[in-house]
């Protein structure tokens, strides 16, 4: 039974995403999670000072935790070319949301709900995506793999924003068409045939 | 003052559209609109059978009227190279889209929940504007100014998803941030090297 003194930030937000995914991010409320976790309402405002920032902190670990630590997984293995970890990496990321669309749909409601609110979270969670891209065209360049002129991080910002119908939540209905796989498909051979060439 | 007699769609829908901007998409109801009119709620409902279809009538006429056709208009235009028709083609749409969203916010409002309802509408308009592209991407192909193996009707669908972030209604509050132009401008610069290539 927690009380006041062992209540960490990382048991509040186990116990919130446990709660969130019984009832759902509109239903649940800071009392259910309070209830959950056995300690007051007070308590659990003196961590999380409202509902919002509560869902945020939620939202916030799930994206570091099942979007960016995989996919910085794969900037990790030094064996792939640069375009070849490229794909991969765009295709893990489509991949990801796709499964959370329809695997963990309550979780998925929730961090499309705080993208939709457009806060610091999301904001920080695209730089250190188009970071972990900026990587792979920078490592691309050196290869031989891409050639560009343009800065790199405005680059991997244009590779994010072409790549949004495939991994951002608000196209998620878009998703599980038949033709999803072969228009990504598309899409990435344009990308790659503008990544090697020289302008 | 109308009457059954001298009921035309076009009546319908240009009181229809009054009225939803009066009201917003939301509020206004088939009886407003048929107030608007002067005729009884039955007469309308003998002309569009619910109110799903008359907003989708409404949003139809207007993503004809007010994108299809001045995107059409620079198609039509033989003067321009096929790469520098793509770029106004593009920034225009993007331009059409913002200035509605800023400008003509109920219509926009509409056209956005019309969008999420991914009706058949909103399919035939998309391969109508795709077909515009495929247009130019086989002009250019002509020309010169783009080298792609690609089908092309394949293609203009990567294009079009690859720019979804300036035009889908879903992306609206991204538009007004001061990079937006800038990341269009890098987005561009990739799409052309990627069409202007031979991959």
């Amino acid at each position: 039974m927690a009380n006041d003194q062992v209540l960490t930030k990382e048991a509040i937000l186990d116990a919130a995403e446990q709660v969130l995914r019984r009832y759902g991010p509109d239903k649940t409320s800071v009392v259910d999670i309070a209830k959950a976790l056995q300690v007051s309402h007070g308590t659990l405002y003196r961590h999380f000072p409202s509902k919002t920032a509560l869902r945020e902190a939620v939202t916030e670990r799930w994206l570091q935790q099942s979007v960016a630590e995989p996919l910085s997984a794969i900037i990790e293995k030094q064996h792939s070319d640069a375009d070849e970890a490229l794909h991969m990496w765009l295709k893990t990321l489509i991949e990801i949301k796709r499964s959370a669309s329809l695997n963990d749909p309550e979780m998925f409601a929730m961090y499309a709900a705080v993208t939709l609110d457009a806060t610091a979270i999301i904001a920080e969670h695209i730089d250190s995506l188009t970071g972990q891209i900026e990587v792979l065209l920078e490592r691309g360049k050196v290869s031989g793999a891409f050639r560009y002129d343009q800065p790199a991080d405005r680059l991997a910002r244009a590779v994010f924003s072409a790549t949004a119908k495939f991994h951002h939540p608000a196209h998620a209905a878009e998703w599980t068409g038949e033709s999803a796989d072969e228009e990504f498909g598309s899409l990435w051979k344009l990308l790659l045939s503008g990544l090697a060439s020289s302008k």
